[in-house]
């Protein structure tokens, strides 16, 4: 192996509770290589994190590490309590939390008065730091709890977050809708018409059982279920946050383009934005303000 | 064994998805037994209701039988297909789907254009038959899905599903909220902050992760957070619903004790009504007028 050290190189890790994503990047801040698996905080046993980390290395270089996300929750490896807002990259930059011995460093998630978030505060705050939004706009960043936040002057003065995702993927492995969400989820109609539901006609608890209801009365085709509740949660979610200002959506398709075609839908503007690159941004400028 | 037969005796049976109640009535109406079990129909492997209905009558006693709930869905023995409101006892009567053979008849549920029900409909209108609730009136039935229903001339005209309960469940069992939510749920100050938070604050998926935060920024006791948790879905549940007129919660405690406190917090009046006393009423009027 050669001697991986004297290159300057870094990882950059996002570390979430499901998956794990990794970049080995230059000195520069290129791209050396990438890894994603699925080793992601939950998969870690007990005690586990160190040879965890020593198998990461293995792959992309004996390198030292930058993580953030939910491995530095109290369910992660060591834990980086929160910083409250508003915030910025150089606020966690300060307040990083060092793992004793192994060259590792843990990005703090962030917390305001009633609501917490781990790993997508550097997405956030990395989108503005390369320019991919504006330093004072609104972000949606959909996932399995996706995160609304408000940017001023680049730095994170508010957020909400909603458990979509989770209410999803909840409901389509287990109870009534069970057997019924597994086809496939794409925006046209029937994801539309639960957009509507979702946002206005009902509230979320009551749409939602309307899938059954909807199947079972033939006025939903079975293969349409899944995207119609899809729909109903989106709907749900983007409904009471619409505004005039335009809607920077962080993240790929096919969760991107859903949500980007709920809030056209519902009569707002959005825009799609990577959130690989704004990570990486996220995760440079950090290192590069880290004491 | 006695025979049976000659008594004029019959069996009452509520079929849920989860569990099953059963009375024998005698010809007059009066409880002579009663069973509850976990039989319900998701329990009953294909092709086996026959031989759980024997089971069944070698505990009761072999009588013919009405049926009401899952049993008659597309999941269940035989499908009676759902009836159109307004629909009272005298409808549900003329159309009970017959199984052949087996002297055992099985009560329709009811559709709406956009909701069904099944078994919820007895009790519901059997509570008016039985006076326990006026012949017009505005009933919520907590339960894993939560029925409102209203009722005109002793009818129901409209009903809504609400999917509190099985919500609670899924939230309970899996997902970010799992290991959090196994407290004790009881009307007290947690509960009441759920149902202001969930009725009002914040709309549904973000409150529900607002447990988990209010968890981790030590704002919510953890042995709190399952009676916050269902305040703010029975909230959720039960705002978007008050007016004016009394509800009549047709369900015992802890749930109904829930759900009256939840209305009464929101301002609304609320009345407690029994559930067993109702269905029995329900089918004792359906095996009356049944052709």
């Amino acid at each position: 192996m050669r001697d991986d050290r004297a290159t300057g190189d870094w990882l950059a890790i996002d570390w979430g509770s499901s998956r794990r994503r990794a970049w080995r990047l230059s000195a520069a801040g290129d791209v050396v290589a990438a890894h994603a698996d699925d080793r992601g905080v939950l998969a870690i046993p007990p005690g586990g994190f160190p040879a965890d980390l020593d198998r990461l290395r293995g792959l992309l270089g004996d390198l030292p590490a930058i993580a953030a996300g939910m491995v530095g929750s109290n369910r992660g490896w060591i834990e980086a309590p929160y910083r409250p807002l508003p915030a910025g990259l150089s606020d966690l930059a300060a307040n990083l939390a060092v793992v004793a011995g192994v060259r590792l460093s843990i990005v703090p998630g962030l917390a305001d008065a009633a609501d917490v978030m781990r790993g997508e505060e550097v997405q956030l705050l990395g989108a503005a730091a390369a320019g991919l939004v504006p330093p004072d706009c609104r972000i949606c960043q959909p996932g399995t709890h996706n995160k609304w936040a408000q940017l001023e002057g680049g730095r994170i003065t508010g957020f909400t977050t909603v458990m979509t995702g989770e209410l999803f993927a909840l409901l389509k492995a287990n109870g009534v809708l069970a057997g019924m969400l597994d086809g496939e989820v794409s925006d046209g109609e029937a994801f539309r018409r639960g957009v509507a539901e979702g946002a206005g006609r009902r509230d979320l608890s009551a749409a939602l059982f309307g899938v059954r209801a909807a199947v079972l009365l033939k006025r939903l085709d079975p293969a349409d279920a899944a995207a119609f509740a899809s729909g109903v949660l989106i709907g749900a979610d983007v409904g009471p946050r619409m505004g005039q200002a335009p809607v920077h959506v962080l993240a790929g398709p096919p969760l991107g383009t859903l949500y980007a075609a709920a809030i056209e839908a519902l009569g707002g503007r959005s825009t799609i934005v990577d959130s690989t690159p704004a990570f990486l941004a996220g995760m440079r400028t950090i290192r590069r303000l880290a004491p």
